[in-house]
């Protein structure tokens, strides 16, 4: 079978009030339109022999649209007047010409899942209209499913021109359709935009499907979270928190220990091994893996970031684009920002910046210091208050310090500078210069105390 | 229509376990008397063309309760002993003599809506007594509204004297009403104390106003939250989480993208223009102004600050009183006290604490510094462990720095004192005295490194 | 009576997908495990006249469970092989002859309260087999308790055995139960394994209590949470949010104000005084005492502390085993290590860490300082930066600093070092030898200002 995919992704979303396309806002840290991009893809890639495409039909924002999610093989589709469902699928519709299924989805329903569009392929199987359906507590406002005796489909009725009984059906459409495509462009031929509207809607297929004795048939999602739409940010937060519930149920599945799963943000993927404990209001970005053992405090931010075996970061701590091998101890109010690698067992502690460098194993940042593009060897002490001087308002140098070397506190390493293997660098020092190994190095004032002095008065 | 109101703030609240008397304990960061106030007062300045006053029946705290609201424009009345609610009316009732409509509320019911008050005072139109009436599922211990057969109310009947059919009923009082002023005064002469708990109950005039043949109508409230009242803490807890949501859900109304509408905190006001982000766990205080585009990361405290128009915050940074230009980049863990002011496109980093400070347009404090009392120009870098010293022990002094300054890292600026423009301040170096334009500025020691250093021993 | 009690802690928790053997994964910072055993212990000591004694039964992870909780006093019976609960109970009952009651409990439904136990060792009474019953409204997958028309207790029915009519039944069997210490052993002694899983199953004893025409009796917990068992990380992260939910409760009906009862985690035991406020998303661990009238702010991690009436402590504070007095003010983002002391009216303000130190009244630690291993008198300023260089490498040394003295900023202070009283340290200076009280010590570099400055330029 060849699937090939129609997002519809041109509204406006006028209800979102914002200079951002409707579809490009997140879920989870990803564009909507990414996630049903990926969920189409997942299908395309399981279950289909022939390759087929994805067609993303564009109008508002188009450019933002495009760059934005320019990374994934899609045929972009412009649509430049948004004329109803029926006028967009149309725009992609030559696109689709040698598919046995054309599936339709939206780029503001984001959260349907690959294998529900896997059982609605398999309902439509090239030769039946398969309509994805969901049975509603409370379906006012939404377009019911009519059936006939048999249990056949026999059309879909809005909401307004329902009857009581119709009114009473549970069952309603949610647009979300697989389509025989050999019988597509037949229909988006018969397709009229005599309405109210003035617009061409798909869903005037069924009717058409039901009177040439096309069977029209279901398939239904696992929940009712992957057909909601989102027209506002109330229904965007709905959504995310429904997302990052449901990624919380996942990780504690897997035996992940979560002090709060209301409590936990992840937006992008979160690998987590044995043992692992996340403490309250953490949030994820990007691609995060937390090896077995590693405990995570409150109130820590880790992005793109690879946490070893036994880690323990602590409560505020923030971490991007970093490694961090095993056994490390970071934080609490520790930030490692991009390029950070911290070998096994190092110790970067509170109020400690460090950026594109190394902490060798066992070595310990322990306070209040800035430590960038620094190379530090192992057991190497740096004191509190430490920093490296890497940037000269104009150029960025780097500062090399030898395993185990001694930092004194309130240190300035004014970079390029090597300190050497075993060297001592004296409190409160500056060093300019190289330091040879196993030296001692002060760059101080000396210490005078007089006498007799007298504070400064309160001035008036 | 003259309009006055009365609000009993007298009780003490002994389950609040406090020595805050009730109506001034908090919900969203203002008194709950505070809340009736303003209620109260948009009522007054939009519905009536005769100016009526608003009194306030105080008795425990009162001291407390006036000092802390004594900013609004009240009539304090003192009521020496709690005798109940007609008697705390009582003691209101000699100010109100002119008024068409008297307006009880209730200190303690703190979410009450002008909106709400309006159509109450409708209701009464200085003719009619008008009850507010709400209905509820579980009326359990409430006040059951009994009406006769055309609907008219006759009673309201206390849950313990209802019958089972009254029991049954749900709607029921909430003791806020409306009283035509005309009557007010004969209706309270009336009032007896001759009851179990020795009291004069104000619901009594609700049975004198039938029997004289005085219509009693009914308003009712939008929310079920405007009449709750707050006895103690879980109670309050209650009301303030939901007011937080429905500040939450305005705010995303109006397009603000929230990460989680049940982590925020506004206690005052918001104000948010387009495509604001805001994640999880933020609290506002005071007067907040977030520009168009702003980004507010987890974990900011942001109190009494206007913040400009592309500004991203990071995660865990605190802001008071300060003003913040657009395009400026906050945090993490910056700390922004009283008295800052960031020009365009500034950047304060991690470890941070500014106060009465300008950072001029385009200038960096990005690691690890105190700058306090400083006006700072533009384009400037201020390194990392940058101090300045703006306190004798007595007196504080100011640091001013010119445009395009380089300040080292880990410098000491001992005000008073001016760093001229384009200055460059070697790393490590205390800094006592002004430093031309375009001079080098260097204090510190000189660096030996001092061979075969023996490291100090482990002490027994 | 003597009561014996049992409780089951020999299974693997396979589904916690842990190393840790189930029973020690934590609820509120303890160990299911060790709930069960301080509510029973809490009975012992009530309720007994005789002394019981506590035999838990361990077999997956037993050396584990037996040292993590060894301070208990408890008699550790080891299960060898897993065959039920029946044979779990055989191997405690040798140690329970003398016993009128045998409780039996388990180590994985770790929310059972005392008083619940008290009530069902009342029905019990030595002489009936007393159930710990629960209605459920959806009883599914449970033991029906199965009663004759007098209301007496027939047989459990196990879900998958039961009528329709007995699947109706909501009253469920929760496994906890009072044993006659007298028919413990015969009834032990008829249990047989010949059933489908080859175990020992403790709920057979139930046929032949009634076979026989000893009473079977039910006692019914205060809430379901207590009896709710934890197979899975979602079901311990359920217990932990009702357990959480319940503290809070119970904190704000002592007069406690929480700005959101959601988000707070007490992880021990927290003792709060009059008038004390916390703010969203803060934790507390171990023992903790909040004082009259302490204010945290939002984001505090508060450990083994004890602090002082009128303390507030500002956003994102973190302290651990640490005695504040009174009336001090603490953070934001400040943190308070083992061993801190502060004393009346102290201050340490933003990206402060102290550790082993004690902090006189009123002295001032307001910025960017590590004070470790110090003396800090009354009356004392620590300037911005300071640094106490506690550590050579290999040892630890004091720094004295006496009243009324005043550090100036980015000082290094080198231990073992004292400043005498009403001294003062020139701001930079790095303080090597001790200096007299009233003197004035600097140790820095003379300042050049060096005309005409070339800056550098940006290199290829």
């Amino acid at each position: 079978m060849k699937i090939e995919t129609i997002i519809l992704a041109a509204g406006q979303g006028s209800r979102m009030k914002s200079a951002l396309p409707k579809v490009l806002h997140p879920i989870a840290g990803r564009p909507m339109l990414e996630h049903v991009i990926v969920s189409a893809q997942t299908l395309q890639a399981k279950k289909t022999d022939a390759e087929g495409g994805l067609h993303v039909v564009i109008g508002h924002g188009a450019d933002q649209v495009r760059e934005r999610l320019g990374n994934y093989a899609v045929n972009w589709v412009e649509q430049t007047e948004q004329l109803g469902t029926g006028h967009a699928v149309m725009q992609a519709a030559p696109a689709c010409g040698e598919a046995d299924i054309v599936l339709v989805l939206y780029g503001d329903v984001p959260l349907i899942q690959s294998a529900t569009l896997e059982s609605l392929a398999a309902a439509c199987n090239g030769e039946r209209l398969a309509l994805l359906t969901i049975n509603l507590p409370n379906p006012s406002g939404y377009g019911r499913i009519v059936r006939d005796a048999t249990g056949a489909i026999q059309a879909i009725v809005e909401d307004k021109d329902a009857s009581p009984e119709q009114h009473a059906i549970t069952e309603i459409n949610t647009g979300i359709m697989a389509i025989p495509g050999k019988r597509l462009q037949a229909w988006l031929d018969k397709l009229s935009c005599e309405n109210a509207q003035g617009e061409y809607y798909l869903t005037d297929i069924v009717a058409m499907a039901v009177a040439e004795g096309t069977a029209v048939v279901h398939a239904q999602p696992q929940s009712a979270t992957e057909v909601q739409g989102v027209n506002n940010r109330a229904q965007q937060a709905t959504l995310e928190r429904q997302l990052q519930r449901q990624q919380a149920e996942k990780l504690m599945a897997d035996g992940v220990t979560l002090l709060d799963p209301s409590r936990l943000d992840i937006r992008g993927t979160l690998q987590a091994g044995n043992d692992v404990v996340i403490d309250i209001n953490c949030v994820f970005e990007g691609a995060v893996v937390l090896e077995d053992g590693v405990e995570i405090g409150p109130g820590c931010v880790i992005s793109n970031a690879m946490i070893g075996v036994g880690t323990r970061i602590k409560a505020n701590s923030i971490i991007e684009e970093s490694v961090v091998a095993s056994h490390c101890d970071i934080g609490p109010f520790a930030r490692l920002r991009p390029g950070t690698h911290l070998e096994d067992s190092a110790k970067v502690g509170n109020f400690v910046e460090t950026k594109k460098t190394v902490i060798g194993a066992g070595s310990k940042v322990n306070h209040l210091s800035y430590v960038g593009d620094a190379d530090v060897g192992a057991g190497v002490n740096v004191g509190a208050g430490t920093i490296t001087c890497n940037y000269d308002g104009v150029n960025k140098f780097r500062t090399v310090i030898g395993d185990g070397a001694f930092i004194g506190s309130n240190s300035s390493l004014v970079a390029p500078v090597t300190v050497g293997e075993g060297a001592t660098v004296g409190a409160g020092s500056t060093i300019t210069r190289d330091i040879p190994g196993q030296n001692l190095s002060v760059a101080r004032g000396r210490q005078k105390n007089i006498e007799g002095w007298k504070r400064p008065e309160k001035k008036a």
